[in-house]
């Protein structure tokens, strides 16, 4: 029994976005490292610069659009600590999105030796300025295409029912 | 030629509050000790405390008055090292009002050694929810009361000279 | 075939800790609601307190055993906001323990409503000052005890296979 | 009496150095607008910058030569608000130096407009690892030359005394 995803996202489109951040002093810890909670600020601002590559600002969205990215779930593994003043690159992806739900994914690489700091994920519920879920307007679906199983067998919706959060 | 400043401040209205904060770990950097900006979030917490020790919650005050204390100038003095785990005291009074600005100074405690670990100012411009200037409602009058000045030579304007900031 | 964990944890020792925090100003955003990287840092404020409950400070542990809890892995699902001037509630819990690896685990709570506000997760490796992994020192076993298991059957390592991280 | 000051500072160096920085939602509070503590993070940004441009890197000073830059006094006006994704110009210079300490002039300029946003200043003192005032060594003093006093009258040195801090 075949499964396949057919992602409707046109020629053009990046596959994931690349943004540079340098690491602050402030993000620093007494460890001499950085202090773990940054990554997840990272991952917002590639995000934000993945929605810019795909061709929409994400501020727009919220102030024009009344559409909020909210995050419901998120989680980072940490591969090898990041230090100041280092130059790290945030790549970031959609990893899935459904009507009311996006999924992003992230690696955090280190610039000049390329090697791997963090990969990360997280899971968003589209939602208005009250933070009421609400689907993503048609406007970005293009960014957000839904994902189409060529057949729905019961037995591969592990997955959605995972994603039925939060 | 007297100058008396009468401040209309009741009996039972503290001179100050105190507020005890413990350092998290995320508030220290590679150096060891408390990153410096931090000190000016725990003003913050401590401003919050004094209102309400005074008798109202800020967060009312922007909710049901549209009226926000918004910082106009902050400064810090560093004096000696704060450290992770420390329980610091954070000691908020009112040095000042106008119809439309208010000052707090700030002490930082180490609360076990009682030494004195900062000292700061801030200088906040009344303003709506947009961000423009307006008077302090009538009835938080009571707990930023004006200077009044009883008599208004001109020398004595220096500081308001100064205060019309920004 | 039967497989029983026994817990070394002595009677006394608490299954948990509970500690409170008041969601500060700085820790919203935009959206008015806390930012959600904020929950990664009360996690830690949750840890120290464990820590402190259980009978040892962790900043001892760093300072004088060379013994850092490093963050390896960090989830977290959020459920209802946070909003400016709640008191939360952070309850945590050790959820298990190697001799080189620790996972705890965290529910915020909204202390007024008692509703629950996020969970999370974070597994840690023990590692000295140099970041270099190392076995928990004998003294903090009592603390983190073993997870024995009464048969080893292979079927039974599933967890430990995924704790091969990082 | 005629007081000149001469500052050493070498042709090819520059005045101040500029860098920018993309406003993240993080930064920004509930008022919809940046939180003011970010600013005093900014301004780091901008040393760490204009010690790179100047000719030095700062975490070399602090892990080859054990010198640190310490802030001991910071100050900050907040002329208009950053807004979330704003892009930003953060202009730092030398604004004077002694032996043992460094004080930094900041301008906060919304990139596209020109816009004042901030300015601010903050004073240092050069430290060892260990928190201990020390003189700057040699090989920096180029960067951060004394100002000479073509006189030394008495009544000129209220700065001096001024800085006679922390």
């Amino acid at each position: 029994m075949e499964r396949r995803i057919i992602l409707q996202m046109s020629e053009s489109m990046p596959d994931y976005a690349d943004t540079t951040i340098r690491v602050r002093y402030a993000e620093t810890d007494q460890m001499g490292v950085v202090y773990h909670s940054n990554y997840f600020i990272w991952f917002e601002v590639g995000r934000v610069e993945l929605c810019r590559q795909l061709g929409f600002q994400y501020k727009e969205m919220e102030a024009a659009d009344d559409t909020f990215i909210v995050v419901a779930k998120a989680s980072c593994r940490f591969k090898r600590p990041a230090r100041f003043d280092d130059v790290l690159v945030v790549r970031t992806r959609v990893m899935g999105s459904q009507r009311r739900m996006i999924r992003f994914g992230y690696e955090i690489l280190h610039q000049a030796s390329n090697e791997l700091i963090a990969t990360g994920e997280t899971l968003h519920v589209i939602c208005d300025r009250q933070g009421r879920p609400k689907s993503l307007p048609e406007k970005f679906r293009r960014y957000f295409p839904l994902a189409r199983h060529s057949d729905s067998s019961p037995s591969d919706n592990t997955e959605s029912k995972e994603e039925a959060v939060p």
